[in-house]
């Protein structure tokens, strides 16, 4: 006997949901072709069912996969629905990538047809020759600004929508449909594909709209900055749909702080979310032209540790709530947020309200996660200890597509690479990334903690801490350094600096001043280049 | 390949989850040997793996259904989460159902053991010679306060606790493992058992704490006045701990407007939910007594239409926030929820509002929700065209437990037996139930608009329509009233008040003024008993 429906979890519900009780909600959005495009979910999801159409038109089949190059706005947004509620695999192609990694992503996932923004026709042209899997491109604009291109078979986005009928019966599909694909941007490694599925997503978007996380409701105006090609856009492309929020998508301008605010501004944008480094250019912007943005309530960070001087200028200056969050593309992708702060920590303030609220986070409810040492034994929750940080759940990872091997241990955790503690309050911190470690005489030095400390050095814009091969304490830490243009700041200054703000062992063997650092595709600092560029480095006696 | 983790939705993970979390939260109760008790989400789910090994050692198995007896406190909630985490079915009994019902009902469900509050055992007296399944009772209160009674095996509650260790393996379970079992109490016919799983009661959770919804997070504390063994208290014993809110439990109390008061002013209640019954009885002692309760910010009202007189008094007395929802034992129970209003209603206000914010409002995300005529075809959603309200989703009852049939239809849906309508928003309004519509010469008439119409003449406490036999018009509405005690009011009076407000042929064919209308076991007019009461009443030509 089935006691309770046996009725699936689905992307496809989000869609109807919306459009049933949110239809009249805008999305906004800014597109190679219009700089202020507006309609309605009805008017969106219309569109998506001639879409669907437009795809079985092309000849594709519940389980392809189809790529998409494509900033944030309405056509990627009805790309995500058509394909996901036709069965079929969106997967959302991160053009910061190098060349060569996308040629390899598109082919390994078989990639069947491309949608692509103009912009990226280019750098399509530059891969066709080696795309195996590929029938062709449909490029996401109106007929009248169709690039000329070398490629074969090009379609119009806008054309293609233009022939077909706005009605689509959709499929019925079991939860555990895959529906999206992304690959890890390869910062640690060769990209890996992450396979969502219907169930993993909505799992996803039901814990991050609890109040204690994003907190979604339909009185909302939600910036998205994260990218949609970054682990769907932290899910925020199905939550806001499902919970009736307004969406603000601002296509290839969400590094320009002058655009953010004014879509912030003009469209009344509540919450926003994205990595610390759009953050701090919208924070410059503001700083530098005098600007508020009084409709704004909470920002979500992620992607990195959130810096001190974020949290701070946005609470101080802005009366904006700044949450943490921490995850991977591996988790679909958020499994702490640092939202609500609960009663038992409501006497914290100043200095030691911020050192919490810098933290990563509770889990969400629906994840385990512990940390463990290097036999596997768990870690006390001290905020002290910290150990390899664990996780379990419904959206978490468990095969990388198309590995042979699960990407989980025997016992069903995927290590997730970062290294952390966990405090009474179950807060999670992030200390290191397993790769980045720095193991000097048997012990562990936190690279993340001597860079934290040393961007709060007046003088010092960017900071980075490599462990390198050392003759006597097998690593040893070395800190490059980009200091601020008219600074005086010589390496030795620097590290005499660190001496009475950590154990003497930790203060880095050498310090190097740079002309700048390099970063990956997502904007964070390259450890691996770096690693590269100073293997021959030398330490002095 | 399985691309995400195939981890079971599961109760047991609200218990870690809040033990991890907001392990210093507290749950405040109300019992016969206390009169605040007063302990934490650790030190509770510290006795649950005692009581889970007390279950083991009373012989008890996966699959056993074990019946409760109990108010609302700390002692029931532990016996939800050491029965379900165990994988046994946690059967929660209404007591106020008359004794052959809950005779029917323990022995329908085979109860193994029972589980009960001193007050009940006088009725578990009465009845343990016909109840078949039954190995013995627990009695919940301390050795100190253990009733006499002729019951063979009984045990203290605390003593079997106390022999226990603190420390329990919890067993995994399959998702769709069944936690819970709640009979409807009859109204419309024989109760009929609705088996919850893991599954449905998280998803019912998730949803439910959306902001759209109870909006739930650890700032919040809830005092759930609706009953623990009424649909799982709206599953707020479970979504208050995923969440961190704390929670205040009522005991025998709930029906008390002092004591609600007072739990609610001492306690900093945030939020609390009901039937109108016992918040009218809340709203009266406040109003005699010249009170205010200052932290409450949202009640939720479901169970019954929400009167206008409640959303009134509650919103501009006392500033609190009235949300409706609508739901019923197969919902697990909630479907729709009349929370937060989008802003394409923010222009409403006044009556215009008021009007909005009594219906039963839109659904919750995860489940779908059609009005179809007699031919099954879908109703305009106009916000006038009526139809049977049907409903498909992932907490939506498939089978009745023990019965042969699905009580879905052969489209997956299942029949609330419920009438209404679908505004263009969306939000569903319940004009009648089924079984208590009235036809007159092939058209509807409401029952409760009717209803709703007497009670807000001033002289009338109560009022109730039911349809009656009629040699013309095959069926026509008879309305019976309960007047106030000092009230001159005369049928014909009442009846004449009804000409300018409702078409002629809905005017009630006669009115009789009685002493008291017979009530069902969870507060609602018996119309089965009226009809019975009436059957003979001759209408006057
Ligand atoms: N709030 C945060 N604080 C600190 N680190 C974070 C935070 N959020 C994410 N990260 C870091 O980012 C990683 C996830 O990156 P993501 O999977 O989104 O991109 P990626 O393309 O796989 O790049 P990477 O190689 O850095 O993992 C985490 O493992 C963690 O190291
Ligand atoms: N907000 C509401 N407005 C109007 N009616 C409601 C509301 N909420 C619930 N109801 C009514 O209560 C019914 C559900 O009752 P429930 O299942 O909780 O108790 P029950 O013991 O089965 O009693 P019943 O016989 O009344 O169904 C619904 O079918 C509906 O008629
Ligand atoms: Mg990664
Ligand atoms: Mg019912």
């Amino acid at each position: 006997m089935i006691p309770m429906q046996d009725a699936p979890l689905s992307i496809t519900n989000v869609m109807r949901h919306a459009e049933r009780y949110f239809g009249e909600q805008e999305i906004v959005s800014i597109t190679p072709d219009n700089p202020r495009h507006r309609y309605t979910y009805r008017d969106a999801f219309k569109r998506v069912r001639k879409l669907a159409n437009a795809l079985e038109r092309l000849g594709l089949q519940r389980g392809d996969v189809i790529g998409t190059l494509a900033w944030n706005d309405y056509r990627h947004f009805e790309l995500y629905y058509a394909i996901s509620c036709s069965g079929m695999v969106c997967h959302t192609i991160n053009p910061r990538l190098f060349g060569e990694q996308i040629e390899f992503i598109i082919n390994h996932a078989e990639d069947r047809w491309l949608f692509v923004d103009p912009d990226f026709i280019p750098l399509v042209e530059k891969l066709a020759p080696r795309l195996n899997h590929l029938k062709g491109v449909v490029v996401l604009c109106p007929e009248a600004a169709m690039p000329e291109t070398t490629l074969s078979n090009v379609r119009c986005y806008e054309a293609l929508l233009k022939a077909e009928m706005d009605e689509f019966s959709w499929p019925d599909l079991s939860e555990t449909t895959p529906s999206a694909l992304c690959y890890t941007s390869g910062t640690t490694g060769n990209p890996k594909g992450v396979l969502y599925t219907h169930r993993s997503t909505i799992l996803q978007c039901y814990a991050t709209t609890a109040p204690n996380a994003f907190g979604l409701s339909s009185k909302d105006v939600v910036l998205p900055i994260v990218p949609m090609f970054h682990a769907n856009g932290w899910s925020l492309v199905y939550s806001c749909p499902m919970n009736g929020a307004k969406l603000v998508l601002a296509g290839n301008k969400a590094g320009d702080g002058a655009e953010l605010t004014d879509l912030i501004n003009v469209e009344g944008v509540t919450f926003t979310a994205g990595v610390p480094t759009v953050l701090s250019a919208l924070l410059r912007h503001l700083r530098e032209h005098n600007l508020t943005v009084p409709s704004l309530i909470r920002v979500g960070v992620g992607g990195a540790a959130c810096p001190k001087s974020i949290y701070e200028e946005f609470e101080t200056l802005h009366d904006v709530r700044v949450e943490q969050g921490w995850g991977m593309t591996e988790l679909n992708p958020i499994a702490t947020y640092n939202g609500v702060v609960k009663p038992a920590l409501s006497h914290l303030d100043g200095s030691e309200l911020t050192t919490k609220k810098l933290k990563q986070g509770p889990a969400l409810f629906g994840v385990d996660i512990k940390i463990v040492d290097d036999h596997e034994r768990e870690i006390p929750w001290d905020g002290k200890s910290s150990g390899a940080v664990k996780v379990r759940g419904p959206w978490v990872i468990h095969q990388y597509f198309r590995h042979e091997q699960p990407a989980v241990d025997n016992t069903g955790w995927f290590d997730t690479g970062d290294i952390g503690t966990i405090d009474h309050d179950g807060y999670l911190q992030i200390t290191d990334r397993s790769k980045d470690v720095i193991k000097s005489g048997g012990e562990w030095i936190s690279s993340i903690e001597l860079e934290n400390l040393a961007v709060s050095h007046p003088d010092v814009e960017e900071a980075a801490v490599i462990g390198l091969p050392h003759p006597k304490w097998t690593e040893r830490p070395l800190l490059l350094l980009v200091v601020k243009d008219d600074s005086q700041l010589t390496p030795q200054t620097m590290l005499s600096w660190f001496e009475d703000k950590v154990a003497k062992w930790w203060v880095p063997s050498d310090c190097v001043i740079v002309d700048k650092l390099p970063h990956t595709a997502t904007g964070k600092l390259s450890k691996k280049d770096l690693r590269d560029s100073f293997k021959d480095f030398q330490w002095r006696d």
